[in-house]
């Protein structure tokens, strides 16, 4: 079994190490590209092609793993030349994993999403869709965990979006709500009395919620644009838009902090002097 | 310990019920009112007064349990003739609850909060704030369970409004979510990775959420009007103004349910219509 990784960061590092260590043969394409990916590809002992297209040509599974911003175009490169599976894992949206992979020639495309962070987790949860999402599955027998979850392209990128904006609208939906308690003097008390209905750990979670809005809130505001696109097709995404104009306007109040407050009353301190 | 209720329904009922077991004399006025709530003052064995008047001069502490709609109607009424400690323990905003308040002459108030439900729970968590909360602390001797979360009238009340709106946004949120969710055919997955987020029992609470927001949708887009009010004084109500707009919406769409449906699925269905 080859495995071809279109590009080679910390998420195609950290499937090879896993795979490798299964008897899989990986390989990845570094030409031209940074000296960390170099690095990393060296210290993974894949195997290097000289071009995207000849990895193409040999990989039975070929899984890109680029920036969200290449994914239309690495798929645009290798499209003709892709004999194997192609697996679209970036983090993009639905319509963006439809586009990239219909520039696949043979048509064996797999839309397929991490679930949760990649970080050192070998075998983190990945789940896949569209008619060869099976096939995709095969790598299981190298210690993968790949979760087939549907037949059409777009519902892996999408159950992976939707989770991500929900997730945003409960850190806009906190925040505004804890803000307005912090400037009546009972932030605390409606953190622990939210908790009594929600659940254990609640308090940590929002708070750290709110600390780490004060810090992404450029990308999350970017992020719900896509969101929104997609909501908009069944329904008025009014807590999606409500939630993108929150993190542009807490962008615009406190910009992306670059060093994580101690205290989330620190980011209400500088929402305050606004 | 002479306690008075002003308004004698299920809170009063259930409260009047714990405070006599141990040893408080309960009172209330029935005068007037529905059969309903004299058969269950009847069956409470409170003492009865003819009026609310006299039920004011005579109580050591006066809690108010009417409608939401009368809270200050009827602090209006008793304001001259209350003599011990007044809790507006209405479920009102801190203005409402500032209003009414302001018409007990003796300025011996109390704004109070249950948490949770009262059904059937002697003991259900009180929160109060106020100079005189810790008065009312003393009925903790005749088994209920108050505590004083701030001295300041407004606050008891508005966790408890910061706490209903957190999670009508959170419901406003989900559906939004899953409606589209469920057009792309992934809502079960997709309540099931969020779930992986959040925590246990958080897709049953999803989706007792989904089918309760169809059946009260008028009361909390109506709720979230006074919500918006209070957040506005500090910060752009976003997130508050979409939920609103969102129930709303929904009560257009589906009217309230009458019967609970068994299904969040039958709820969408009843939306894919419009």
């Amino acid at each position: 079994m080859k495995i071809g990784f279109l590009g080679f960061g910390e998420v195609a590092s950290t499937l090879s190490e896993g795979l490798q260590e299964h008897g899989a043969t990986v390989a990845t394409c570094v030409e031209g590209r940074s000296t960390r990916t170099k690095n990393l590809a060296g210290k993974s002992g894949v195997n290097l092609y000289k071009t995207n297209i000849e990895l193409a040509e040999v990989s039975d599974i070929l899984i890109s793993t680029v920036t969200p911003f290449q994914a239309i175009k690495v798929a645009q490169e290798v499209g003709k030349y892709t004999n194997g599976i192609y697996v679209d894992i970036n983090n993009v949206s639905p319509k963006t994993t439809k586009k990239a992979l219909s520039f696949i020639d043979n048509g064996k495309i797999v839309d397929a999403s991490i679930i949760g962070s990649v970080k050192k987790v070998l075998n983190a949860l990945i789940i896949a869709s569209g008619e060869y999402a099976n096939q995709f599955t095969e790598l299981n027998n190298y210690g993968m965990n790949i979760k087939v979850i549907g037949g059409e392209i777009g519902q892996a990128s999408a159950i992976k979006m939707f989770r991500s904006s929900f997730t945003k609208g409960i850190s806009a939906l906190l925040f505004e709500t804890i803000y307005s308690a912090y400037k009546m003097g009972i932030d605390e008390e409606v953190l622990k009395y939210i908790a009594k209905t929600e659940c254990e750990g609640f308090k940590d979670s929002s708070i750290s919620r709110i600390i780490s809005s004060s810090m992404h809130a450029k990308r999350r505001g970017e992020e719900m644009e896509e969101v929104i696109e997609l909501i908009s097709e069944y329904i008025d995404p009014k807590m999606s838009n409500a939630t993108e104009k929150f993190f542009k306007s807490l962008y615009k109040n406190v910009n992306d902090l670059k060093t994580r407050p101690g205290d989330y009353k620190e980011v209400f301190k500088l929402m305050d002097k606004k």
